[in-house]
Parts: structure tokens; C-alpha cells; sequence
């Protein structure tokens, strides 16, 4: 576990068509832990443009990813505040799934990023929500380790480059191996920063973020979207 | 009922500290919507700069809305596309909550592009999320209507301008009054969103959505939060 007394340090990684609430569910919570616990956030993308937020999660094909076809400029960015050349030492390490991750070339340089950072051993937490999870299995970094990924994305997570590796748990909100915390799919990230916080900061923290949130929280072994989309 | 056929225009208001999952709960259902129906997207504030998220829902006083103590740079920014002088016809308005709502003088210009907009006789929907019922009321164009808001800060909203002569119903996920619709705290806003698209384009739709979000939804009458925090 990290040193919770001294400024946690939490980078969260963006890509062009990222899903929203894999990122601003989990950035939800940390920012009201922010208040009481001394943290800092980096928003680290390939270059400081502003972020596009994706319209699509499981059709996610390359002509898709940025636009649908239907409503061509329902469209959202996000500022990053660091690119991967400048990021800062990180003791946390966050992935969001989402549309972007189709992009196989687009997103090269960040599992590049993602694996050197596996190596740094001052890196406490490395955690995927949702399709992200496809990123770090790219790595080769989690060869041998459990992990999970969104449901209705799940076979396609399975067959990207050195996922036949990992060791791929169909029914849980999340799962935990190590250093490593992967999220089912979108809401389930979440879940798993609540219990993430309670982890580092105890029961009473993350209860006392979730009552703000007004959030209706599953456990780490309720996952009813496993059967929903028929895996088992 | 909007016309469903034609383009939906949606906005969606912004202001310095506003709640991350206020906006992108919400927007990650209709990021998915949009894929198959068509419909158009403004992100609306005073002026065309980065807007803040914010820290904190319920101890927001002027002092703490932009930053906490313990973590002074722990922001994230998200791009406007219009300005209340540029913003389009629209037929719906959604308004999230957050600190923000908490500098009455720096939100008079969106509460008086409410009121105007309130008045609007192509407006279909007028939403809120959250402490964003309390820009609303105090618009006064509410009087007289049900509606409902964040369950930790109720009072607080209880005791803006106008806010006496609403009907605020304590415990409910969300409620509907004709054509305003008030979502209780944070993630109660994505179950409203939900309920929305299942009345605008069927059950088949708004539940297709909530598995993609892996979303573990509440009904509109289950609110653990209001006893929670001693309504009654």
C-alpha cells in the first residue's frame, strides 16, 4: 500500500473517444476524497488537445469511433493537463475503457506509455475500468494475473494482442491481483474506486463518498451483466 | 412530447464547479442514444472558457467551491460550445448541480437564462440534477410544482429565493411536474435520464442502455437517501 500520508499521486490516462463515466465516475469519488486527503491529478493524453468523449461502447468499429452517423456533433473534450513526455511520478495509474480503444495504431503510444510505467517501482495501483483493461493487457504487463473488462466488450477484450494471457474472470464487478484493479464495464469502475477508497482510506471514507453520490453500489461479486450477456 | 422524429436539441448548462457525474452520468446515456437517434448536443455557460468540476457537493461555501484545501490542484476542465448569447433553439435543458450553485452572484446570469429560456414555448423538458433545482427555483418559474433535489444539501436548496413556494418532495429518486423534471443527488440524475429515454423512445431502449452502462439503476420511489439523511 502507498504512504496515504503523503500527497497521493493519481494519473488518470485519456485517448481520443474515451466513455465518460469511466473517467468522471471514479473522478467523481476522488474528488471528494480530495477534499480531506491531500492528492493530486494529472490528466495525461498523447498531447495537450483537448480530449473527445466517445458515443459508443460496444459497436466501437473505426469509422464509428468519433461520430455516429445519426447525430454527427453530439460531441464533448475534456483538458488534459500533461502529455506522456511530461507526466509526473505517479503512485496511481488509471485506465477508462471506451470506443478509443478500437483504434489499435491510435492508441500504440499509449500502452507504450502504460507499460513503462508497469515497470516504475515507486507505482502502487495500476486500474483499468471498462474496455481499458484491453490497453494494459496489451502491454504483456499482466500476463498470468486475473483481471476483468466490460461485459458486452468481453470477447473482443480477449482478443487483443497477449490477452490470451491473462486470466480473464467473466462474473465480477471487479477484480483485484496485486498492484492490479480491472473494472467490468462503465458504472463498475465506480464501484471498484469505492472499495478502492475504503482499501486505502477505510470503510467510513468510501460509505461517506458513496452517501454524497447518492450511488447504489454493487459488490465485488454481484454482476448480473456477466449472465445478461451470456457469459459464464 | 417532442417531436422524436425531428433532431432532439439538447443543452446542457454549465457553470464554474459544477458535479462531474451531474453532467456525465447523464451524457453517457445520451452519448449512447445518440448513436441511433439523431440529436444535438450544446454545451452552454456564460463565456467559451474551460469550465471547472468540482470538489465537493455539500460543504460548498464561496471559499471551498473551486478548490479544496488539501488538494489545491485536483481540477478537471471541460470545453462549452455555445454561450448563453449563441446557444440554439432547444428542446430540452438539463442543469446539473454542484459547489458552484452555491455563488448566487456568479450564477444570476444562468439563473436569468433559465427564467428566459423557462418561458420558451418550444422548450419540451426542463431537467435538473441535483443542487441544479436550485437554480431553477430560483428562476420562480416553479412555483406551485413538485420537484425534488440532492438529499445532503435539501435544505440548503430549500432556503434559496423562490424556493418556498415549491413543493420539494423529500423522498424520491426524481420527480415529474409536467414538463420539469428534478433528479435527487448525483447518480440519481442517470436513473432520471434513464426513465426519460424509456418515455421518449420506449423500455427496449432505455434498458438497452442501462446493461451497455453496466448501470445499476433505482426506481423512481426507492431513495434510501432521504432517510438517510433524516427526511421525512
Amino acid at each position: 500500500m502507498v504512504n496515504i500520508t503523503a500527497p497521493l499521486r493519481i494519473g488518470y490516462m485519456l485517448f481520443p473517444a474515451f466513455t465518460a463515466l469511466d473517467v468522471f465516475g471514479p473522478l467523481n469519488v476522488l474528488n471528494l476524497v480530495s477534499i480531506k486527503h491531500n492528492m493530486t491529478l494529472s490528466l495525461i493524453s498523447n498531447d495537450l488537445s483537448p480530449v473527445s468523449i466517445d458515443r459508443t461502447i460496444v459497436n466501437g468499429v473505426a469509422g464509428g469511433m468519433l461520430a455516429s452517423s445519426a447525430s454527427p456533433n453530439f460531441t464533448q473534450f475534456v483538458l488534459p493537463t500533461h502529455t506522456f513526455a511530461t507526466a509526473p511520478p505517479l503512485d496511481v495509474i488509471i485506465v477508462p475503457g471506451g470506443a478509443g480503444v478500437r483504434d489499435v495504431n491510435g492508441t500504440r503510444a499509449h500502452v507504450d506509455w502504460l507499460s513503462s510505467r508497469f515497470d516504475d517501482p515507486g507505482l502502487a495501483y495500476m486500474m483499468t475500468v471498462c474496455t481499458g483493461a484491453s490497453l494494459l493487457a496489451r502491454t504483456g504487463k499482466i500476463a498470468g494475473r486475473n483481471a476483468t473488462t466490460n461485459k458486452a466488450a468481453f470477447n473482443w477484450v480477449k482478443s487483443v494482442e497477449h490477452a490470451e494471457d491473462v486470466n480473464w474472470i467473466a462474473k465480477a464487478r471487479w477484480v483485484v491481483d496485486g498492484n492490479v484493479w480491472t473494472s467490468s464495464g462503465v458504472s463498475a469502475g465506480t464501484d471498484m474506486t469505492l472499495s478502492w477508497i475504503e482499501h486505502l482510506y477505510g470503510k467510513n471514507e468510501s460509505e461517506s463518498m458513496r452517501v454524497q453520490l447518492e450511488w447504489n453500489a454493487l459488490n465485488q461479486t454481484e454482476d448480473p451483466f456477466a449472465a445478461y450477456y451470456g457469459l459464464t
